[in-house]
């Protein structure tokens, strides 16, 4: 074991990362190319410090679906519609991540062509964080938009049977001197490890998180384990929890009903066996020259999350952020300073490396 | 008075109620055809059950703001942009509703014809529900978007200057035998006008409803009422408040900054003076035949919401309604038997059609 060099977390950088997932997942038979895409998600995701979806997932999810013939590690990737505004496209339950960059690659293509473009993939499988794929639209100073359904976990509001993904949506817009608007966010209240987290430290959850398997809401984080999770908004509609669960409908629709994928209860649960991931995706992107000049848009902009941040702050906070801002300053901290990489996941990626015969040097 | 029929309502229907806002609005100076969109507009909130959005506004904003000279009874709307798949007006301090329906005419047509298209409206005044505008595109087998920034009521995360409207996003998506899916929500947990409804009542409000003058959350609602409104999520980040926070941010840039209007703490506070609206509306529609053959894309919206309907409920509910649903059947009860209009609110409208000499004819 590397020793541990900040308390629980250890130090790597983004690129011995990515070039450790490459190695392992073009060990299990996946295609280099596609590969290091899976690569820059997922390392784009521990940089925005988002590790929940960063190289935690690669043993857990990626090779040990690959590995147990849930996910194919070579598929075929088929356009099923294509227009100049709009593609669909069958990821033949391979890596979400190819799938999604290639979907989202070509609406950026037809929007700078056109002015607007959406794109859906269907039969895919769990393709990291929603924002890198709005994100991709930036540089081309189009505004973009991403979203995924996913494993079932959370109930509609009034229900309790497990009907929803934690179905995020994300947006990407440009700034100036400020750094991009990247809004991405579940339409739970909560992600399920915030349960699992909750019941390690033996704490209460929160009101609004979760219910229990007979559908009353519940604190208590063994029960909602065994029960689901929340819309944003919380139990019932005195909250907004309506809303919540109206968003996370939305993407269901958008992703898995327009792209002719798995929607609704055909979606895998957790506590399913072998089953494909079924998961679809919806993309989109415009151009905002088609709304004014670019330049003063992007000023604009500057102005309008700078009055937020400038604004007065509640007794005791001392700053206000706007959407991506947290996720943009880590990502410098990180690069600079070395990307952290939990103890145990390092163990993990450590032993999976010894599994597959890859070299493991990721210490920073 | 006419007498009460329903407790504190009483009954008119679709029709005159309709005809009548036309009159009134004709009579301090609208356009005929301008006058119809916005009585359209208007009843269908009433129809709906959206009391706070329809006829109610007639006199106390619409006809107020005309009459003090705020809004532009005959203003020219202008085309500040336009491209294949967008459009921007400039509604020039004139009526919401009919700019908001040329811009989302303007948006359908293009994207019946190019497969996706948007378009914002800037210079604009309060333009009634959003929802009404993305239910446009459903008779086109388009999915329809539409949303507006406001006059600001609530605050972002940890923040206690009031920098964001209500802010609403609208969805509509047909559906085959279903009623349509229609997503139509504020950004806030709550409207401003239910902290008025619980001070008169005399009830505490929820926990994550509102901030007092100082930010701190408060359940008083005449202490609310001087603060802020929260973001869907409630306070700070336990609940997702930056979530509810960084979709009102995104109605504020996208209707805004897009259109190169007003935005952030340019928009009016409640509290104004004789301010010009400054709102913005922002529109889009995709094309469902783009992605995938609609008539399929219509019999699976109807197994999805079923799906969900058909889910099973929490202990005390009976129902689990899909967006829109409540809304469409008590349009159907309503044309059916007659559309409430609360005794207050039709006392107001006899007395405006006495003061600007219109008929009062509106008992069903």
């Amino acid at each position: 074991m590397t020793p541990a060099i900040a308390g629980e977390y250890r130090l790597s950088t983004e690129a011995k990362l990515k070039g450790f997932v490459t190695a392992i997942l073009t060990a299990v038979g996946v295609e280099r190319s596609d590969a290091v895409t899976v690569g820059d998600v997922l390392v784009a995701a521990d940089l925005r410090g988002v590790e929940s979806h960063g190289v935690a997932r690669l043993g857990s999810y990626y090779v040990s679906r690959i590995r147990s013939g849930r996910l194919a590690p070579r598929a075929e990737v088929t356009t099923v519609r294509e227009t100049p505004t709009s593609i669909v496209l069958d990821a033949g339950n391979g890596l979400g991540h190819p799938a999604g960059k290639r979907a989202m690659e070509a609406v950026i293509a037809k929007a700078r062509q056109s002015g607007a473009a959406f794109g859906a993939v269907r039969n895919s499988n769990h393709y990291g964080i929603a924002g890198y794929y709005a994100m991709l639209a930036l540089p081309h100073d189009l505004i973009g938009i991403s979203s995924t359904n996913s494993v079932r976990y959370g109930a509609p509001t009034y229900g309790k049977t497990i009907m929803l993904g934690t179905n995020p949506w994300a947006y990407a817009i440009p700034a100036d001197r400020e750094p991009a608007f990247v809004l991405d966010f579940a339409t739970t209240t909560v992600p399920r490890g915030k349960l699992e987290v909750y019941k390690r430290k033996e704490k209460q959850l929160n009101s609004g998180w979760a219910i229990d398997a007979d559908g009353n809401e519940t604190r208590d984080a063994d029960q909602a384990l065994r029960g689901a999770l929340l819309p944003l908004g919380g139990f019932g509609v005195d909250g907004g929890g309506h809303k919540g669960y109206g968003l996370g409908l939305l993407v269901d629709i958008m992703c898995g009903v327009l792209s002719g994928g798995a929607f609704g209860n055909e979606l895998p649960l957790p506590s399913d066996g072998p089953l494909p991931g079924k998961i679809s995706h919806f993309f989109g992107a415009l151009d905002i020259n088609g709304f004014r000049d670019v330049a003063r848009f992007k000023r604009d902009m500057d102005r309008e999350l700078r009055a937020f941040k400038d604004s007065q702050k509640v007794p005791g906070q001392e700053r206000i952020y706007v959407a991506g801002e947290i996720e943009y300053e880590k990502t410098l901290a990180h690069r600079e300073n070395g990307v952290p990489v939990h103890a145990k996941v390092w163990a993990e990626l450590e032993t999976l490396a010894s599994e597959l015969n890859v070299p493991f040097d990721i210490a920073r």
